[in-house]
């Protein structure tokens, strides 16, 4: 299995950090978010500016909010001062019917160029300009640790402006922050100089100081811890543009016009307000000027789901924030983001750091980070009873494809492994809530969650498997048999629903004859139905029998789990006897006179593949290359489930996606659906019909590009062992997203930050080879690059930590290093190049009693004593 | 007076053609208008897409219809054939929530690369690719000549496809043009893919053949002469992306599913229609093949006095459109253009050449013939009853500020020598419509026109004023002194309620005193007021009084015209005594105590500069250099009143304007109101207080940049022999309109193709010193580039034509060739560099009897006969 030639050269596919760098055009897309779980965010944008404000319980994808922006006065002893908005240039095109908006303070000087560089959650930027007397940069981040849900979901961005008088005279300073207070804004309307709305006005500007922390109160507060400040409590309220002329003439004279007497917004106006630091740096000096933009919406209310049959009553239902029950108001947030901004800080730099200090590729560790993203996006939502959901993905102003979709929700693995214990609050809404009596899984969730309405239509074929495989993966992430033994009714209900069919109804069922194969009709993640065997459903179908075959075993239930057992060889025997064709599995498609339809709900979206009078079934896709044929398997190997398929057809499977799949240039690609990838940029396609016999109307987007599908595949190329290929596909996708295309930490599909993209999470297990059962209190790495001197982040749902690992010819020493939580240590399953036959094991330098066991190409280390090792300690093991 | 360094090197500044050619990212803002005079227009982008669709009786700017493009489809012999989207490649950001759409075939493969050059009303693309077996260009415009406003005013566009074979073996192809069908659309709503709204649906498509034209008849129509045809009427009707890949499918097989029964769409849905042409190419042969796309959109209505105080009750009142009392629907159009397509074709080529083998300098070309076009745009309007009207401009999706505004298109001259019989509309609408009894004359206008109903707000001094010295130019070129006498009571009463006052009030009128000079609350161009003596109204007060003089004694009223006389050498007296600040006029502000305030309507955008209790106006400019100081002088010199203030101070303040206001780059600049020039761009500040004394609040705009402005000022330092300064400030808009900042087809300010950027054509009469008086019969050029072998187009009234002068030492040849209409001759005024003694004239070849007067440093040939030349003839006149 020969791959077609690489476009890049390997040393590109496998270079180590520094993180890209972005300037010139390539800041035009970028905008990285901050802001925590269930909180919105606002972005910062590659010049430094502010963008996209979707703090407001909505998406806001080209939201801004007038005046509102960071500005500097400068000035050298014995030189003129200089007034700058504290961002880089504006970029082309500059074409607006009645000129760029002087509520986005397009005319004023900006600074002469800045370079970009984002390891989430910080980002970073460096300003250049030939006038400004000093040099400036800005860390900006949102607080995120695994593990810590309330850490990680503070609603406020926290921006540190670092100052450096390089000169040789003394300069004096201010950085200022202005702001609209737009208390009662909707997050959709669009705001500009003029704005006068009916949601508008009556705001209050008010200057807070206690304990050292000063600032202005608006809705959204502006924090500091700073001694010497000037402030605006609101500019002048006057017509034209005189209100922003007059701050800025006072400005540019280095002193803002303090007003201490706060009065109420008129009905339907925004007042402005500045917040300014000053500073006086000697030759040589530098400065840290730290500044918290905090925020406290906590009226989230169902605003998507109008237009989707029989859930339009709970639009305008109200829902809540968490934050929102943590926090008494933006005050509270921002008082206690800087009382605590030292904690909040080394948390989230000890994450990042264990990240990005891991010897993976740099565009892994980009595409790995920058989708974690995601969940503390408007994809996001952590309502106030603490559950987590999520959307498919947002468009611009509205979340789109509500709620916590199973199957796009297949692909994610992030939350996950990040924060284990939101990710089963999805599998609590999946089962206690979705799954009927009937073992039908409502496949989106209607919120709120009481009273229980549920989504009415046909269940996902894939997301019902996928969500058996990750209740799964959560059980043995935290080891929870308690919480297992709860939902396990309905896991079952959910499992041989498959067989059992709707109301029991079996004829109609996806596996009538319970052989293990799925044949009947498959609504799935296509939006459509997929008839006859195919290893798409069919594979995750394999990993939901063995899945809970395991789970039956650890809840005493042997005669299921030895059922389920059954019908799992049987069907994995079946799927790869009929459908692998010597180079990839295809799709067996029934006659169409044999077509069972399900009765279900519709909706407006769907069409169905099965038209009475037609001799060809639509959407299918037949002799096709699918790049989702392995999907279940992909899932088995981040779980542990490594033989759901043959690995060696697997293998082959993959060559063959890679090979007839992913295209270097997509120039001659014709694609009449959506468009993800284009012109000379590479791609991974859905599906190809490399030999021949593609449907007329195949499968809906079976000629797109998704991220989250490239991930997929990438990461089990890697699993497979064709680590080259996987890293390919990785790179191309990654070049795509270069601030000038599209924002590198926005990968969208239907919608914005789109949670498949989550796929990418698996990268960094499959690249580490980690994996991790809590029941069985064992742990494994099995590194595949830089194997000889590697180093990665890991997480179990109960701990996080650094596992390192160095060769030499003769020995072999590895250390796990736990950084937060505890874990419990039974096995070790580590991967030397070599067989060893001795084991030596310190905690804190003192041994551990333990021995080694063979197992394959592993071995592993069986401790005496369970351990349990907590944040802070390391164990070193060496073999010989 | 030095002027500063300037930026461009002189032989840049008066480098001849060709035209810019754009190619790469300098396609990406580009959108050449095609469409004739109050018919809408569709846009050509730089990659040869359709975009901005604004054929539907309003501004659609981003608008694009779903599926409608043109594609190719060629096979060489032997060869695998090609499909292709015909457009270079889509171009970054990719960035859209769903991904780029299908239904902007944004999927399909397109040609490597292209270049755009337009000379309006011509486009013209050059396509590149490595496979396409063809070389393919594109030329595109709407019949446009001088004088006929119906050949000039025809809804459709017409596009030559021209296909080339450069190869060794013969290649078939078809062209093929795709449409949407969206009869009833609203020209707003966005249509996408699965556009169903209650507008639409019910569409009928049908073919059409009928003496050699074939076609297919939609609301809107595409037709061709061509006989190897192949047609889809419409797409299957199917859901998701079945009906672009059932057609794409066909397409790439190069053969179109011909279906011939027509039947309408189902309610709510948009149908799609395909028409190809077949051609087979031997090698080295190339073909044209000619498409045009007609439409027929009669129900033009009021949508844009929503909002405005007191027109509120228009809004939805029919008004309808000229072009459809000539047509009776689409296909009548299209069979008429493709019938006169050679005359329309030859007509249009005709203008453009006269216009473009000009020996003005190319970039001035540029701005002239590019911003003539506004005239074509949703800007303007021709109604039903044959009147033109126009915005100020169009925001994205309505027109802007309407309608008729005095001050705005106060700047505007390309309309007037083009189409003078549509001017004069607009001076009936001027004076026997918005002229009430007391002599306000309403500077906007209500539409429709019957019953009469007249904007509630103050009069503009400057627009008012403007209006009178535009009816004086209208009776210039056309010498129609009947229609004058028609308008004069209203000529008068309008000047003279300048010192009448409101409704005879004359403490309240702008010139209380009835000195010539201004010091009342006079309401101008920049939205607000300004009080006390300025040359900036003053200066168009007195060209009023003079163009009034001259204009009573044509009439035989010579009292009235010696009292105007008096009136206006009293007021330049006392301008230029009281405002010369040694450098430039400046305004003289009154005594807040000294206003008085005058009573009428307001609207909500507007503030006032008198705020009882401040002791300081607002929006004044006191000692500032105003741009427009000279607006008057400026007038002045187009219609031939010289001598409006002194010559010598005018240079002096026109040196001062550029020197103080024009900026080679903007990067320092700081601007709190809209912004129209940024980062290292050129251009014209409103105004600058140089000399200190910047008001707290000045008059809004004036730190903007406005293209209308900077070309006023640009021809009138040509005007006044400050020729190189002149160029140099349309060299740096022009540059600013480079295709990927801007639009070089749309200089907007208050709205996109705004009206005052028509001053533009106030270059060419200024670089050829064109004048023409009709009453006198007397034509005057006096060239100043190139002027020893020069060339430019000129019009009157009643002709158009080209004229040349060359020199040599000793002798001095100018010919004057008619190439439409007719043009009354009695005297020629001529500017040749050394003063003759003797004069030979011939027409055709035959000599006619003349003699020299000489006038300062030009000479006047008169003839002893009044000649009446007609078109084709052309006289030559020999100077020695």
């Amino acid at each position: 299995m020969p791959t077609t030639h690489l476009p890049y050269p390997r040393e590109e596919l496998y270079r180590l950090g520094p993180q890209r760098s972005f300037s010139g055009r390539a800041l035009g897309e970028i905008a990285f978010p901050l802001g925590g779980i269930g909180t919105g965010t606002v972005s910062l944008g590659g010049r430094g500016q502010l963008r996209d404000w979707e703090i407001f319980n909505r998406p806001g994808k080209g939201v801004t909010l007038p005046y509102t922006f960071f500005s500097i006065w400068a000035k050298a002893a014995g030189g003129k001062p200089i007034a700058r908005v504290l961002e880089s240039r504006l970029q082309p095109p500059y074409t607006r019917a009645d000129g760029l908006a002087s509520s986005e303070q397009a005319g004023l000087p900006r600074l002469d160029s800045c370079t970009f560089q984002g390891e989430y959650p910080f980002a970073k930027l460096a300003f250049a300009d030939r006038r400004l007397p000093l040099q400036v940069e800005l860390e900006a981040f949102n607080p995120m640790a695994p593990l810590d849900a309330d850490l990680s979901g503070m609603p406020v961005a926290i921006f540190t402006w670092r100052l450096h008088n390089p000169g040789h005279t003394p300069v004096d300073a201010t950085l200022a922050f202005s702001i609209a207070n737009v208390a009662g804004y909707d997050g959709v309307t669009t705001l500009d100089r003029n704005a006068s709305t009916k949601m508008l006005g009556r705001g209050l500007n008010s200057w807070q100081q206690q304990n050292g922390l000063a600032g202005i109160a608006l809705t959204t507060e502006i924090a500091i811890s700073w001694p010497d400040l000037t402030h605006t409590l609101r500019w002048k309220r006057a017509g034209r543009f005189d209100a922003f002329q007059s701050f800025w003439d006072d400005f540019a004279d280095g002193q803002l016009r303090d007003d201490p007497t706060p009065d109420r917004a008129p009905d339907g106006r925004i007042d402005y307000s500045t917040l300014g630091l000053r500073v006086h740096l000697a030759p040589g000096e530098s400065v840290a000027l730290p500044i918290a933009l905090a925020w406290h919406m906590p009226n989230l209310t169902n605003t998507w789901n109008a237009g989707q049959r029989g859930l339009e009553g709970l639009v305008g239902k109200p829902i809540g924030n968490h934050y929102a029950t943590r926090f008494k108001d933006a005050w509270d947030v921002a008082t206690h983001t800087l009382r605590e901004l030292p904690n909040l800080e080394s948390a989230t730099r000890r994450f990042h750091d264990t990240l990005f200090e891991s010897t993976l590729p740099a565009h892994v560790l980009d595409a790995v980070s920058s989708q974690m993203s995601i969940i503390r996006t408007t994809t996001c939502l952590r309502t106030s009873d603490g559950k987590f959901h999520g959307f498919e993905g947002c468009n611009d102003n509205v979340g789109c494809c509500p709620m916590n979709c199973t199957h796009v929700w297949n692909y994610e693995q992030a939350l996950a492994y990040l924060y284990p214990a939101l990710e089963r609050t999805m599998r609590d809404t999946d089962f206690a809530i979705n799954t009927r009596d009937d073992g039908d899984m409502a496949f989106r969730t209607a919120l709120p969650l009481e009273p229980v309405v549920l989504w009415d239509f046909k269940p996902a074929a894939d997301g019902q498997m996928g969500s058996i495989m990750k209740v799964y993966r959560e059980w043995l992430l935290c080891g929870d048999t308690k919480w297992l033994r709860k939902l396990w009714p309905e896991i079952k209900r959910a499992l041989e629903y498959a067989w059992r069919g709707p109301n029991g109804n079996a004829s109609a069922a996806w596996d009538p004859d319970g052989d293990g194969v799925m044949e009947g009709e498959q609504h799935n993640t296509y939006d459509i139905e997929f008839y006859g065997p195919n290893t798409m459903c069919g594979s995750l179908y394999l990993g939901a029998l063995r899945a809970c075959e395991d789970l039956a075993r650890a809840l005493g239930e042997d005669v299921t789990a030895d059922e389920y057992r059954t019908r799992y060889e049987r069907g994995r025997a079946r799927l790869d006897q009929e459908l692998w064709n010597g180079e990839y599995y295809v799709q067996r498609e029934p006659p169409v006179d044999q077509i069972v339809e399900v009765d279900h709900g519709t909706q407006p979206w769907h069409s169905s593949a099965y038209v009475p009078g037609e001799n060809e079934l639509r959407y299918q896709y037949g002799r096709g290359c699918l790049s989702d044929q392995l999907l279940g398997a992909w899932f088995g190997a981040v779980v542990g489930l490594d033989n759901l398929l043959p690995p060696e057809r697997v293998r082959a499977a993959l060559a063959s996606i890679f090979r007839y799949n992913w295209h270097a240039d997509l120039s001659d690609h014709a694609n009449t659906q959506r468009t993800y990838a284009l012109n000379d940029e590479a791609g991974l396609l859905l599906c190809s019909w490399p030999l021949g016999e593609r449907p007329t109307q195949p499968f809906p987007y079976s000629d797109e590009v998704w991220t989250g599908i490239e991930y997929q595949v990438a990461a089990h190329l890697i699993y497979a062992g064709l680590v080259d290929e996987g890293l390919t596909v990785v790179r191309g996708l990654r070049d795509r997203h270069d601030g000038e295309r599209r924002n590198p930490w926005n990968e969208f599909e239907c919608g914005n930050h789109y949670a498949r993209a989550m796929a990418s999470w698996s990268l960094l297990l499959a690249l580490s080879g980690f994996r991790y059962s809590a029941p069985a209190g064992r742990i494994s790495f099995a590194p595949v690059v830089n194997a000889d001197k590697f180093r990665s982040f890991f997480s179990t749902g109960t701990s996080w930590g650094s596992f390192a690992q160095a060769h030499n010819d003769s020995s072999f020493k590895a250390t796990l290093e736990l950084r937060a939580g505890s874990l419990r240590l039974q096995r070790i399953e580590l991967c030397p190049l070599t067989t060893p036959t001795q084991v030596s094991i310190t905690l804190g330098g003192q041994p551990i009693a333990a021995h080694l066991e063979p197992a394959g190409a592993d071995v592993v280390v069986a401790l005496h004593q369970e351990l349990s090792l907590v944040a802070g300690e390391l164990i070193e093991i060496r073999l010989r």
